[in-house]
Parts: structure tokens; sequence; C-alpha cells
């Protein structure tokens, strides 16, 4: 098997809608999704508050990858944030995610970027144990907080 | 007092770094702190990774606020996701902070963000009262993994 990697470009938004809608199945969250190409290409290609890449096997899109930029004060640089990853089942078990976690520590490197973070559910102990193995830290004395939907509205007033 | 906000803009970067050094002392963590003036400026004002307010009470700054756009690809749009919140202690307890994050909300909304978000360390009780009573709500499941330093250049080879 052949291993590329491709940018996506605005003309790829279907592909990513697929990709997040397996990736929300998989999760048992398709639910969820209300996320639309028209959507997708507003946010990540206009406004440009994302990137994607999709891993290609031989060619073919087995895959994607969508990141964006969050930032250090103590480093005083940006970091480089993965938010999705996902591979198609039938591609598992390859070293596809591997390879597209170091094709994008290879990305932040080229940037100057000071880290290279995202975040795992608790329970997933394979890929706990597959992070670690790739020199990655659990921030484990940290929560996210979020405020969203109606409450965001109501903070906002 | 009369609080106000005001966007940093490229003349600030000596505040800013004086302001990150505060909050690092607060944090007992001053000696994590690598940024500098012209770090500052590249990475916020130049690459544009990130922006920062000031809120001012009487006209004068007395803590920042540094903050992003994250991205859900459920939601197929961009967060708003604040790094850091600092107060001069001088000024604390006069509702400063939460002023700040209604401001941020406020950005989120009219930009059209689907979420707000920060995290917040899982010690700091007082804290996380006031953010819950805020309405945000906890991601508990989730950790955040680093790769940084040596490990992330290794991750990258």
């Amino acid at each position: 098997m052949d291993l590329t990697f491709r940018k996506a470009d605005e003309g790829d938004c279907a592909l990513i809608l697929e990709f997040i809608k397996g990736l929300a199945e998989y999760e048992r969250m398709a639910d969820q999704v209300v996320a639309t190409e028209e959507l997708l290409r507003e946010w990540i290609f206009e406004k440009k508050k994302a990137e994607v890449i999709f891993p290609c096997a031989d060619g073919k899109e087995v895959g994607f990858a969508l990141f964006f930029h969050n930032f250090s004060t103590f480093l005083g640089r940006a970091g480089l944030y993965l938010e999705d990853l996902f591979v198609l089942p039938e591609y598992r078990g390859l070293g596809i995610g591997k390879a597209t976690l170091k094709e994008l520590a290879r990305v932040a490197v080229e940037r100057g970027c000071g880290r290279f973070e995202w975040w795992c559910l608790d329970w997933n102990q394979p890929s706990i144990h597959f992070y670690k193995r790739l020199g990655a830290v659990p921030m484990d004395e940290w929560t996210t907080y979020r405020v969203t939907g109606e409450a965001l509205k109501e903070l906002a007033e």
C-alpha cells in the first residue's frame, strides 16, 4: 500500500462531511451532526478556521484529519491541535492513524509550533496506550468547560 | 468603576507579556514562560493565531484574555476558545472576570460560533463552581494529550 497525504480544498466538502458522519456513527453520536457541506465550505475554506488532510491509500482517500492552531501564552507561539481523526473501518490496523499523527507532527514542526495536541475519551484505553507510546502526555489535571446553545446566548446578553 | 474592553494591537506586546508573567507567577509556573515580545508580535499580530482583549477599569488595562478559534466537525463551524484570562490581584472580586467571559460569549455569538470553551484545573473548586453557574458544562470524559519538545521532533521524523 502506498500511503500519501493530500490537503483538502473547497471541492472536498462532500467527502469531508461523509467522513464526519462516519466518525459520528463510530462514536454513536450521529444524531449530533448538524454540519452541512455549505457550513464546511464557509468555516474551513472561506473563514479558514481549520484545515483538513486526507490520508490516501494508493491514491484513494481513506479517512480525514481536521486540525487548527491553538496557542500557548507561556511559549508565546501557536500549537497544532488535532480535532478529529478518522480512518475507514476497512483500512484500520495498517498504521494509517500513526502515519497521520506523524504527518501532523511534521507540519507542526515545519510551522514552528511549540506543541501538538488532541483529546481522547478517558475510557478509550487502546488509544491512550498508543498515544503514550508516541510520546504524548495526558494533561490529567485539566478539564474543558463548554458553553453552547441557549446557555451561550444567555451568557452573551 | 467604568469597565470597558479594548482589543490589543501590535503596540501592546510588552503589556501582554507582563500579564502573561503575572499569570505564570500566580500559577507558580513562572519558570515555564519562554514567550518574548518578539514571539508575541510574530504569532499574534503577524501570523494572527490568537487575539487579545484587555478589560479596562476607568480606562486602565487591568488584565488580559487571549483567545482563538477552535472547530467542531459535528457543528461544522468554529468555536471560541479562551486560552488564558488574568486579572491583576488588586482588581479581583469586582466582577471583571465574569464580565470578560460575557464579553467573549458576545464575540462568539456575534461571529456565529457554536461554542465557547476554556479549561480549568481540576482542583480549582471556586472557579469550577463559578463556571457551572455561568452555564458551562465540564467535558469530564475527555483528556487532552500533548506532545512537545524532543518528543514532538521525534514523532515528526
